[in-house]
């Protein structure tokens, strides 16, 4: 059995759904949570601690986690929009939990209606609150909007950096680097990965990519070149962001994980599974745009599956 | 005024073209030659001298050639799958001639009905009739299949690297390497490019890249890594290869351009009116699938467009 050598994680059943507009049952996602599993996709943000009113798909957080935690294998994570939100998902008893500001102030204010310094003010809160708990819980910090903003235009680098720094000083145990909007290229992602893994020492650090302007998967390789091991993605390539106009497209899970390993880089996840997952979803989700090279083209004669991973 | 750091080649009109329905008159084609050479792109494979019988479109190959030869700053290239098209191409008086054979024995005998040892043969009588010639002719020759078959799978790179050799000692002046089915991925695209850059030492090498599984920019990315400098790309994504199932899609022009540029690599192209012309040719073909990424989500609102550049 391959030693995993990248992580990808799916965000499909949260930046995923956060923007379709059919609603699915908790049995769905978590029917979807578990077969990801079975494919060897181990982690999972399988829902967003939004207000019910501000995300309707959400309103079943708690349910979704609680089963989601029961799901043998699964590390299950929840993107948290604030303390408030925080709380809940410590309640329910997640382990995992992410939380998201933009680097742009303008992203931001759209986004959660607070400047960037009140979202690392909020997140020192939660940082706060998660140390008060019985239990563990892993705290990773996002940073969205890093390689640009459609609002704001270019962001300088050195704001990425200090809010890493701050994060991680705030107790980050993990730090993601975002192109919300689908601006980054590959030059920038390796300068900027570089910096941020030099600066986050032993902090794991993620990279999350859209696919925007066709250049998601050109950016994955050079988030890799800098050393970065661990990747959002979503199934078909659904999901993207309100705030950024003709944003659609997380880059997608499938042709993420045959780009790496048709390069041997190991993921530990069956290609031909998601397949077979993405028909069942795109069957619950009708008239939801579903991208994919893998799922139009197929494999490669000369593609070689190696065995799911266990994480 | 930037310099011209890589090399765009348009083949939108050549390989674009011989898989579609619609047939262009040879005044589309020439108007399409001229907006490009405005637009920045300098290198453009115009036709092919193919029998009429075997790709329709390619019937007004002679007209199209002698009104490209007319455009004041076009270096219009013709593809030739043989003595007899290469004749064809010396006699109108274009400068520039690339021939094409697969490192994959059986898709050469499908695509041209001889073995590629055979085409070897065939290219080292197309540069002696060169060499005869009272006039100086630029003589490519591209490697298909290089990175994989769809039906022999696997080609080794020894293979390929032969095959350079031998093109190289029969008087080829260009090399292009081919992955005609879209199996490529970045690490062996990485390897074979610096291997065939090493053996090539003075003689240019351009890649030719498709996008059938959504690796076509991660993939240039890889071949400028190692060091090449010249990628042929198409319009709107136009054209594929008749053996190849569901190949279609070589890397699209303006999303190529917009990878390279956004880095700060001048190609010297003008992203503004390449779309203006994809527009236009669009209208002409339809119903033919255009690709493209900025096409859809446009440029972001932090990317500088330099300055077209004469070639």
């Amino acid at each position: 059995m391959n030693q995993r050598e990248v992580n990808i994680r799916e965000v499909g059943l949260r930046d995923g759904l956060q923007m379709v507009s059919t609603m699915l049952s908790s049995e769905q996602k978590l029917a979807w949570c578990a077969r990801l599993v079975e494919a060897g996709v181990t982690d999972i943000e399988v829902t967003s601690f939004v207000p019910p009113k501000v995300v309707p798909q959400f309103a079943d957080a708690a349910e979704v986690a609680t089963g989601a935690l029961a799901i043998d294998g699964l590390h299950a994570a929840a993107l948290v929009p604030n303390l408030k939100g925080a709380q809940r998902a410590f309640e329910v008893g997640m382990r995992r939990v992410h939380y998201v500001l933009s680097a742009s102030n303008a992203h931001n204010l759209k986004n959660v209606r607070r400047s960037t310094d009140e979202s690392v003010e909020d997140f020192v809160r939660i940082a706060a609150a998660r140390d008060e708990l019985g239990h563990e819980v892993m705290l990773g910090a996002g940073v969205a909007t890093a390689f640009g903003c459609t609002i704001a235009g270019e962001v300088e680098e050195s704001i990425v950096l200090g809010l890493v720094q701050r994060l991680i000083e705030a107790g980050a145990q993990e730090i993601t680097i975002a192109d919300t909007v689908g601006y980054a290229n590959p030059a920038q992602v390796r300068n900027l990965m570089l910096e941020v893994l030099a600066l986050a020492g032993p902090v794991p650090v993620a990279c999350h990519f859209h696919d925007t302007r066709g250049l998601g998967l050109a950016n994955v390789m050079a988030a890799f070149d800098a050393g970065v091991r661990a990747f959002d993605a979503s199934l078909g390539g659904l999901g993207g962001c309100p705030f950024a106009p003709n944003a659609t497209g997380n880059i997608n899970t499938e042709d993420t994980v045959f780009m790496l390993e048709a390069q041997g880089i190991a993921t530990g996840i069956d290609i031909g599974r998601l397949l077979a997952i993405r028909e069942t979803v795109a069957g619950w989700l009708p008239g939801e745009p579903f991208t994919g090279a893998i799922a139009r083209a197929g494999l490669p004669a000369t593609f070689v599956q190696r065995e799911a991973v266990a994480a």
